[in-house]
């Protein structure tokens, strides 16, 4: 892989971040990596780790001359980095991100952005539930999509550049408008993590079933909701305050079917709950023959388990 | 490990029936093993994987002089089972099943059962999203639990040869009141399901988010519930029927409290939301420590790929 940019800044260095910085470094993408957070136990970590070249701790300072700075923090925090980092951005670097929500951040970024950087949203679909620096590991976007969200006078080249870079991490690019972004992520990924908040809280607060029964007896269906609600409460806080319309849309549509299916329970109307049970083994089928999953049964733990055994 | 029973007949030869078998034979914990079940095409197939001694269409009839008797099939089927076996157990014999609901099979079996057998309800929780014959794998039960629910008159020694049958194949045997039993498995694994098959028809009911973008994208979440939204329509629906009461109990905690999650993001209360999703990562810390998940983040799915790759 040959060089694509002198000089790549992180502002931020959690799981994103870190494996980007990872996989910047042994494919050889820039030759130069700085890195910058604003929490100083962070960024010593990062330095342990051996994340960059340079460490800082202002933003401000970590994005001069660089040709490629990439925001990767809580998409709340989007708009004070971008306020920071603009008066100090080179004329032709590229700007981007890696939030979950697109419209809030082109809204609390883009009017901050002066004109002589190319400013592209994007965001990787790739993470685990765990976060920070020692979470990152290299090739965590092999296989994944990573979408952009361009406006609509965006630089060709620029975006090329980025995709390159993308590409070049294994990702796959896909483009879209933000507001449709926002509705495929509330459905994808914001409701079933914040169901799997919800009813992990539903849970704990039980006074018939103790906290210790539900940990005993989780691997019954429980547990791979608590992976879901094990990730960073910062980031899916800032997801649900700056994806709320699209958030509150699903959330009605769910609770309706939810309500409607309660109510077949209570009726006893065994049809209507089998139709319901049996469409859905179509999309299981289609996830796992697109490769977004593998059709190992319960994971695979099962072969893990008699792996180690 | 030495024989236990010298006739072990299962009724019902799915996923459960047939995994039991692999473990009976590969332990030697019988002397003959008798597969019976309805379905003429599930027998052939049960025969063709060589899971028993001999293969009986009638349970009646595969019922004869057997020690031990587990019946694994749907819980709205268990009343008729015990209807058809009823006059044919022989004395002494140990009657026990499987199922994910214990009040209602205790009411559908126990009033059939003849004075001279031992009808002990059981339910191992273990499982994956797959059923059937050739879903069965030798080691299912390794390390997981296995609940009883003991009438009370319940004689002794019956009891602790179940129980060395359930340990001998690895798992942990615990004793539980039925009503305790149906209520912690509301919360742990029929929830759970439940919210997993709704979320999954809603996202498929969407007008604005094609069915492709969803099955494109759902390695954000979505896939993870679409795995537990494959299981068996049938076991699943049946397991709503029959556990009706515990169930409608947790839906109405749940969806009271997710009405309280939407309106601290529909009027943006940053705290709440932050305290709720912060709670959530102890208890999966919990279920890490007591050995019921793995820490591997994503379920260990990257180091999968990495090791496909």
């Amino acid at each position: 892989m040959s060089i694509q940019f002198e000089r790549i800044t992180l502002i931020g260095i959690g799981l994103i971040g870190s494996s980007l910085a990872y996989d910047i470094r042994r494919l050889g993408l820039a030759k130069e990596i700085v890195v910058s957070t604003r929490s100083a136990a962070t960024l010593k970590r990062a330095e342990e780790l051996k994340l960059g070249d340079r460490y800082l701790a202002t933003s401000a300072e970590a994005v001069e001359n660089a040709d490629l700075v990439i925001v990767s923090v809580p998409v709340g925090a989007s708009e004070s980095v971008a306020k920071e980092i603009a008066p100090h951005l080179k004329a032709g670097a590229i700007v981007t991100d890696v939030g979950s929500t697109k419209a809030s951040v082109i809204q609390q970024m883009q009017p901050h952005m002066p004109p002589h950087v190319h400013f592209i949203p994007g965001h990787p679909l790739a993470g685990t539930e765990k976060s920070g620096p020692d979470a990152g590991f290299p090739g965590l976007f092999k296989g994944r999509w990573c979408i952009f969200t361009p406006l609509p006078d965006t630089d060709e080249d620029a975006l090329a550049r980025l995709r390159a870079f993308w590409e070049a991490v294994g990702s796959r690019v896909d483009v879209m408008d933000p507001a449709h972004h926002d509705k495929v992520l509330a459905i994808v990924s914001h409701l079933p993590h914040i169901i799997a908040y919800n009813i992990v809280g539903t849970a704990e607060d039980l006074e018939t079933v103790t906290e210790s029964e539900v940990i005993k007896y989780s691997a019954s269906g429980f547990r791979d909701f608590t992976r879901l609600a094990a990730s960073d409460p910062t980031m899916w806080r800032d997801i649900c305050l700056h994806n709320k319309d699209a958030i509150l849309e699903m959330l009605a549509r769910f609770s309706e079917d939810l309500s409607s299916l309660q109510r077949a329970i209570r009726w006893g109307e065994g049809d209507k709950i089998f139709d319901l049970f049996s469409r859905t083994r179509d999309i299981r089928r289609s996830i796992v023959e697109a490769g977004q999953d593998t059709d190992a049964a319960d994971f695979g733990r099962h072969a893990l388990d008699a792996k180690q055994s």
